[in-house]
């Protein structure tokens, strides 16, 4: 038996039993305690350290607990065999670790004028509206927020999400095939975890970088789909092994078109040339068409259950709630909830009641009509601004109808490096066509540009595109 | 030319130009208007039908948005060529669709006494403070709630975590190491995307069904590796071509126990041996530990980045909050961040703000104390129960310190499925813990059930588990 002595701070903050605690598992930890090794019983510890047996009694359970000691009746309290740490590897990490903001590349960097795509002009959301829903659903709905929801999500928000189709995008489904989930990337994924590790997709090329990125993510082959304005190679995804074709017909990103129908109709039509094809359709920003009424779903079209549909709330309300759906056809429903079930829902139960209620009272047909109405100024004043300088007779702008986003063709002998190199000097941030490009085609286009305006003000569009008109006109010394 | 006759209803709710758009629309997909033919001028066509110009202008518009129609310059406007859609295929969708109930299968049966695992006691949830932070949050943050947040999640959230972790989890890390998200199965489908597709991973046998199924859902090489009351099989994970190990060592689901120390630095030094290697550590319920103090997190015990930390908050708060998170090794850090720049946080940002006051303020501490002293009460009644019961001396309770489930393991010489079938004719609901495992193994148990009792009152304890043990003494004629 090893007996021991301990200095004991009867005074200080940490309890006795955890004083003693640490002290015979460091003792252990270093080897000076040997594995087998009895320890003193707790009354012949107790009456050494004066302390009561109680407090030995709870450091010895501890220890026991997380396997230092062993406790054998009848016999006492023995020291464990302790596996050695091995030592650091020869070469020790170096642990630089990335500042908060060089991990968070997006926001790294302030532009004087920043045309990125995809910014959600927020202040215009009707916070007080937000507010007092959210009050009103805490004070009538209270524990049962807690409760856990339907994979699928909250039953209710998924029968507005049903009506809102029906009203804007001509679809005709029930909320038994829709999913809500906490973005389109996860919603995405699944998707694509459901369609398994050997299942081809193609996706279309130029497209968004993100998308490419998720698919990439989950190390699958992807065939990549030429498109242009006014078309998407058929002939080439029918000669490709892909299965599952992910696109966006109402609003290309980036070369802001609208499939039309002819390719949809084509597209469809490979669908239904083989039972395990099926066709992502990604609406993502299809509220915001300034001309016309909106564009029907390629879901719409679909009469043989090809489509699955994915739309999100990020663009339509604001980034920062998250929501995004899906719609399944119904015949892969069973399988899809079999694979997932027990998963839960991403979305918190709050955020779903809050936006079934926000929809059940007619804000979001509201927010959506005010924001196209503000969309459509930023729009016209870049168009204005654009068509009233100089150079207007040497850019076309492409895809002004739909979406947050257009495309400026500028015919002045600049390469798009070298357009994109001469508005970074004036800290205007604009992006090349040609990056959105996976692989060259011979349809890649030389000189455009993929400009954002929804984060900006009317003022600070007309002050950015002047300036940006102004340091080309520069640069070619007209 | 093409002239035509349409009979507009000039008093009922659809526009003018809508009608006159469904109407060639219609024409054209039903092969009535040819590829090729020259529609009427707006002119000829608003004279003949003795409407506006712009009516006729606005349908072609649409039409041509849709790419039914083309325009040619000074030429006028013409039918485009549409694909035919293909037929349906031979075989039609039967589209039957399961019912909401039955998708949503956890959801499927009520017990008389469920004693299913991982149900979260929500009606001591502090809803009246929750409430009063979630108005607070409002009032105070307003639009700054919409606001695109970092990939990683709320810095002040991350802070609040990293304090907790430091607090009660031993772990020393940095906000900059924790990532937030919407649930451990989608922070757990980041990690093995992190990893990639050829990377083998092992996880423990029997274990948790929901952790299996994600990485079967990612298709990936998965070892099993065998797991007792007191053991980890590392010879046999030192064979296996395993990369990434995934343990519960705090709680083992579903056996209860606390890894000891010896197994935890021999999985330390198997990590330690190669570069490649690491752990992912679910920590699931470690909060919720009835005596003694907590077991020191394995990941402070790992001085070589080798852990991956994974909580949630799903647990100890609610399951419809959905928030969960992981601590990354800093060295990994910036690989993590390259990989999925771009990616959103999944949790809404007002929830975050919310949990980030509700710690910062002391909430959280307090409800995790008298959560446990809840739970305590339950585990004490169910163990009294059994304890008094006739055939306590034939029954041995295992895993009783930690966590919201236990283990009865029942010498009656009934097996484990008549243990249950029993019970099911009760309308008792247990689960035999055989079925957590994977496949076979020498140490599988033969009479062992596993009971959760965190979603049932004191009460319904005590009659519920009288019921099962009652109904069991019957079935041996006792």
């Amino acid at each position: 038996m090893h007996m021991f002595t301990v200095t004991l701070n009867k005074t200080g903050g940490m309890p006795l039993y955890e004083q003693l605690y640490q002290y015979i598992k460091e003792e252990i930890t270093r080897g000076r305690f040997s594995p087998g090794e009895k320890l003193p019983s707790k009354r012949k510890l107790a009456a050494h350290l004066k302390i009561s047996q109680n407090t030995i009694e709870t450091a010895y359970a501890q220890l026991q607990a997380e396997g230092y000691i062993r406790s054998l009746p009848k016999q006492g309290f023995f020291v464990e065999e302790i596996a050695k740490n091995l030592p650091l590897r020869s070469s020790p990490k170096t642990s630089s670790l990335p500042s908060e903001y060089s991990l968070e590349k997006p926001y790294s960097k302030k532009w004087q004028y920043d045309f990125k795509t995809n910014i959600v002009n927020t202040e215009n959301f009707p916070f007080d509206t937000w507010s007092k829903i959210v009050r009103s659903v805490l004070a009538e709905k209270r524990e049962k927020l807690l409760h856990p929801l339907p994979f699928l999500g909250d039953l209710q928000l998924r029968g507005e999400i049903a009506r809102y189709l029906y009203a804007y995008r001509d679809i005709q489904t029930t909320p038994e095939q829709i999913m809500v989930g906490a973005g389109s990337e996860y919603l995405l994924s699944l998707v694509i975890q459901f369609f398994g590790a050997d299942c081809p997709f193609a996706i279309e090329n130029p497209g968004y970088d993100k998308i490419q990125r998720i698919f990439q993510n989950h190390h699958l082959p992807i065939d990549y789909i030429n498109t242009t304005q006014e078309s998407l190679d058929i002939k080439r995804l029918s000669r490709s092994t892909a299965k599952v074709l992910h696109i966006t017909p109402s609003h290309h990103f980036p070369l802001g078109c609208v499939m039309p129908i002819q390719i949809r109709r084509q597209a469809l039509n490979w669908a239904n040339e083989k039972d395990d094809r099926y066709i992502i359709e990604d609406d993502y920003d299809s509220e915001f068409r300034f001309a016309g009424k909106p564009i029907p779903a390629l879901a719409s079209l679909d009469q043989n259950e090809k489509v699955i549909y994915l739309n999100t709330f990020t663009k339509s309300l604001a980034p920062s709630l998250r929501i995004s759906y899906l719609v399944l056809p119904r015949h892969l429903m069973e399988q899809f909830s079999d694979r997932f079930s027990g998963y839960a829902s991403t979305v918190p139960g709050f955020e779903q009641a809050t936006l079934a209620a926000f929809m059940a009272r007619g804000h979001f047909e509201r927010h959506i009509n005010r924001m196209k109405r503000i969309y459509k100024e930023q729009r016209d004043m870049f168009i204005q601004t654009v068509n009233k300088h100089p150079l207007a007779k040497n850019i076309a702008i492409i895809g002004q109808e739909t979406g947050l986003h257009l495309l400026l063709q500028v015919n002045l002998n600049l390469s798009e490096k070298e357009l994109v190199t001469i508005a970074r000097q004036k800290d205007i941030h604009i992006t090349d066509l040609s990056s959105y490009y996976h692989e060259d085609s011979t349809d890649m286009p030389t000189n455009t540009i993929v400009l954002g305006y929804s984060g900006l003000s009317l003022d600070e569009i007309r002050q950015g595109i002047n300036l940006l008109l102004d340091s080309w006109q520069q640069a070619i010394g007209k």
